[in-house]
């Protein structure tokens, strides 16, 4: 195994000297807003099945369902009903009435958003659907706090989910195949998280301060199964541009979280910040990580755009409102590629979207 | 044929008073938020294919290809390099430099948005992903307004596109197939068009005044070839919305333009929309309609994301820049199943979005 890791480590290494594209507009953009209005989070649910319920964070998850098709005909049909559980119990904590929601963001990994575009037609709701894979829960975010800091709305939900049964099928094989995972690979969380932003607090002081906005990163990995190695790359450049305009270093973060780079991503990660000139410490940690353990034999760790939101929603907005720790930079990272494109010999094209969660 | 579009529209008819999913909060939500600093289009590239370069709006077009593979080996590179021709092509007739782009936002038909995920790569530069089918275009134009509006960014760009040949083989059947399609049926627009948004402007002098954000609507159909039906109803409740909430009439607008219904949807919006107690006249059109002419053999006409963007940034803007028309209501509309959810027996949930374009 460790032979693996090396290869794969190797193999990024390599392509991190020749990208495989030439960027065409080569000075840095600025990536990073700040919100000068308030943008609090008032409340956020965390539905997920049962491997999930089984991890070290068991305890953290509002729900935990121990059958995860929910009974129902299909798996996809299951993360919907996921995703809404999530949504509704968010609103429901949040104390707002439905009719006081003023917009929904979301989006999933499922092909063409369906998860969210189905639970959307059951609110008369403006729906704002959005696609970055796994980092799909801070683009959300971002879009929220700018619709709230912006004046434009007072309370948004934001939600996305995965399924390991549906995300398996879609990018990889259907279960039944019972095909082999190689030890890089990592395994989707089948879970869903929401969060309600809202102009008025509710008493927990967290806000969202800020927003480093990701650029489309493609190292050339092109291995399916290698996800990690694939969006550190992005996850590095995103906190490279969130460190330099905010004049900020790792040690200002009480948290910094990736979700899901898993454990060798993590590991690529730290090499490669380093060579920025940045030491990511013990505050450094990795959604997909933390969500399994290695007993549970997940390889990598967790993934899928409902790892790093439910964990986010869960434990670490509890650290938060606890006054355990004061800010966190939450960037999920997301692969961006299809399994047609990566039929057709393209490489995954990667993106990390940040956002900086603070206790006032 | 008179049978079979009798039947479609009877179909909906019916389904209009049972809509499948009975919304949880009836009271309304305020969905048109106005932008009270300017936001500029100072450009756009409409770049199609040769049906589309063949049809009556061929002289506006910027680009038409002959070859609708463009001699790549796929016909998704085609896609995307049809894309970043546009992009490119809206950012040089901006006059700005590619380092003054803030921001690009974007979609499009294909699984994971892979066609705006891989032109997004070759630009450094933030992006942000979203997905409504076709009702892309206008959801990107939304959320570049809100981001220029709120002060977040100066310059923008919004991009989508489509092309006959992915969109068959992923929504319907791969064209080898040689499948006969119902005379209901529209056919996917080869092209991608892209719009700079700015807060500084040309001299052209149009703005983006107001949006109004759109709900997901399922009113039960599932026919995947009847795509006009299923979003008439989307687009009826966003463009009551507008007229509502903005105090305005059907009349008060030089063009309303939906894209794209075809003819079928068309007709069922204008119905729809006169039991809401307005009239559409002579002022409403439809993208679907306007791309090809009856020789073309297009069945109810165009439809894609690619159809509408082509269509409003190039024979709308015209328009508007030679001042033979003073303001647009432009809705995009997106159908939002995906292949998969259609199989699993479930309906188009779909949805519309809005933006008001004005020339001062």
């Amino acid at each position: 195994m460790e032979k693996i890791l090396c290869k794969a480590k190797n193999m990024l290494r390599t392509d991190t000297i020749n990208p495989v594209i030439e960027n065409k507009s080569l000075s840095p953009k600025k990536q990073t807003i700040s919100f000068n209005n308030p943008v609090y989070i008032v409340s956020s649910m965390s539905v997920v099945g049962q491997k999930e319920g089984k991890g070290p964070l068991k305890d953290y998850f509002d729900i935990v369902y121990l059958d995860d098709k929910l009974k129902e005909k299909t798996f996809e049909k299951a993360e919907t009903i996921m995703l809404k559980k999530s949504i509704d119990g968010a609103i429901k904590k949040s104390g707002l009435e439905f009719t006081e929601l003023d917009c929904m963001i979301g989006g999933d990994l499922l092909n063409q958003i369906t998860s969210s575009q189905y639970v959307a037609r059951e609110y008369s709701v403006p729906f704002l659907g959005v696609y970055s894979a796994c980092s799909t829960m801070t683009e959300s975010l971002i879009l929220g706090s700018i619709l709230i800091d912006g004046g434009y709305f007072n309370n948004v939900v934001c939600s996305t989910c995965s399924h390991f049964a549906t995300a398996e099928r879609q990018f990889r094989y259907p279960l039944e195949y019972g095909c082999q995972r190689p030890p890089y690979a990592q395994w989707t969380v089948t879970g869903a998280g929401s969060m309600v932003l809202s102009s008025k607090d509710n008493g927990d002081n967290i806000k969202i301060k800020q927003a480093t906005l990701g650029k489309v990163i493609d190292f050339g990995t092109s291995d399916l199964n290698n996800m990690g190695a694939a969006m550190a790359p992005a996850a590095c450049d995103t906190l490279v541009a969130l460190f330099t305009e905010t004049n900020t270093r790792p040690e200002d973060y009480d948290f910094i979280i990736t979700g899901d780079l898993g454990k060798l991503g993590s590991d690529i990660l730290r090499e490669l910040i380093r060579e920025k000139g940045f030491n990511l410490g013990k505050n450094y940690h990795d959604c997909g990580c933390l969500i399994f353990d290695i007993t549970q034999k997940c390889y990598q760790g967790g993934s899928g755009a409902g790892c790093s939101a439910t964990v986010v929603g869960s434990f670490i907005l509890d650290k938060l409102k606890k006054g355990e720790i004061k800010n966190v930079a939450y960037l999920a990272t997301g692969a961006l590629m299809s399994s047609q494109s990566c039929y057709q010999g393209e490489t995954i094209p990667c993106i990390s979207h940040a956002v900086i969660i603070e206790r006032c």
